[in-house]
């Protein structure tokens, strides 16, 4: 298998094995649809972008054009809109840095490279890409990925896409992956390779990873549409299951009350990938 | 998205929307494993194929090389050993013909072509491949693909790939698809279209096309591990089922009598195939 393949692979098949983990609280899993995006919908996408991972893994395009493509080739299958935006937001630099050495060792220095070497071109491009999907953002954030204005904005201020990371990470914990040089993901990364070697399955090792990162950092997207409060409480919540509660009563709480974790969702995805880049079979 | 990215895509898809399609009776599906094989195995494997559909695509590959290779790809992130042997044997050929031309309707002639130009070649590295793969076959034929000396009989007698599955036909539904032009595939992708464009979601769509597909055609599987009586049977059954029966009855009583019919699962994938080829978004 050529390396760009085994790259795009492991990040496909992470987006896969994510979506699929049972029960994985308040997200879409094999179990559970939402009412406007089903398990169908996130299989589709996830073998839409996969080519994308590819041309990321060959090092020669721009991480702005590839998170551009990445929300188009989403939709190739399916109809529910791009799925997996943050997931791809994280994946497509890890990529690009896997691709640009072999090394697991090295992968973490050479994302870090990847990043900071981010133009206002890239910074263009993503504020693009918001126009083909429905993701919820900061409203109060100077530059409206809805108003047309901040694509001039962008160029006049020659704002990389790094520092609009920069900007965003304090009420975004992607934005911080990017700044601080994705500590939760390689932090994640080693709770599965712990959780897996301790016998759990691959399925429970990923819910005991979710349920684990969830606890420990509040999820974005939660606290984007229901306030830092709430996503605070769940992330208690998610610590008092893990010692001793029912997952599956945590599930049927979350879903019932609309309470979504995909930004720890997209967390796990990029602790996987980093796994499978490892080695992981099973 | 390139030609031959999409008709990857739409095979790799294929085979996850049908381990994902539940109840599935009999097989794994995204709610029930077998001991040894679970359904992130299956998972794992379609993404490992991939790739190989996508050289097959490409059309500068020969068939035996390539189902050669696809079974060392199933394996790349999984240890249960190739999961997709019988759908490889009918994906292969579909997307060297997709590969050839981009309209579906020529789609059936082009893999009449392809799997009657296959060589002896083929039939030697389609041999070599079952060394990889622990796969139900008859122990009768003249040919026996545990016999090393087998690989000589088919070059002395320049035995082609597709004579090979001239041979094979009386006794297995796989080769008679390449046999007679794939008629149960094309059949099933038009139970598909009309399934979906009813009404029912992808999955309910999926069930019934497997039933369908079950009770059209004795399952080749079946009938090698339990006899073509026991095939008759299941057969009849989802016949009965699909007119007023309960198909989560049906699965939790072949799950018990360990009968799976992976052959049906196999015609489903291609019939898939087929329909996402044609353009199905969901």
């Amino acid at each position: 298998m050529r390396n760009d393949d085994f790259i795009a692979g492991c990040a496909e098949l992470a987006m896969l094995l994510e979506v699929s983990a049972t029960p994985k609280p308040g997200n879409v899993d094999r179990t559970h649809d939402f009412q406007d995006v089903t398990y169908e919908h996130f299989l589709a996408s996830a073998v839409g972008i996969s080519p994308v991972f590819k041309k990321a893994a060959s090092t020669r395009f721009q991480i702005g054009d590839l998170i551009f493509d990445a929300v188009n080739a989403s939709t190739q299958w399916q109809k529910a809109g791009n799925c997996h935006f943050g997931a791809t937001v994280l994946l497509i630099p890890l990529c690009v840095a896997a691709g640009k050495s072999s090394k697991l060792s090295q992968l973490k220095q050479k994302v870090v490279g990847v990043v900071k070497n981010t133009t206002s071109a890239d910074a263009v491009q993503f504020y693009k890409s918001f126009h083909c999907v429905d993701v919820r953002v900061q409203e109060r954030h100077f530059l409206d990925v809805k108003d047309p204005k901040s694509l001039q904005t962008i160029l006049d201020q020659d704002l990389t896409l790094y520092k609009i990371m920069q900007l965003s990470s304090p009420n975004d914990t992607l934005a911080r992956e990017w700044v601080e040089g994705f500590p939760r993901t390689f932090h994640g990364s080693q709770l599965m390779q712990q959780y897996f070697q301790s016998g759990l399955s691959v399925n429970d090792s990923i819910v005991q990873l979710f349920l684990k990162l969830l606890g420990e950092f509040p999820d974005t997207l939660i606290a984007k549409k229901w306030g830092m409060e709430v996503a605070r409480e769940v992330s208690t919540t998610a610590r008092g299951v893990m010692r001793d509660g029912d997952v599956q009563d945590f599930d049927r709480d979350l879903v019932q009350r609309k309470i979504n974790p995909g930004t720890t969702a997209d967390l796990v995805i990029a602790s996987l990938f980093v796994t499978l880049l490892g080695g992981l079979r099973y």
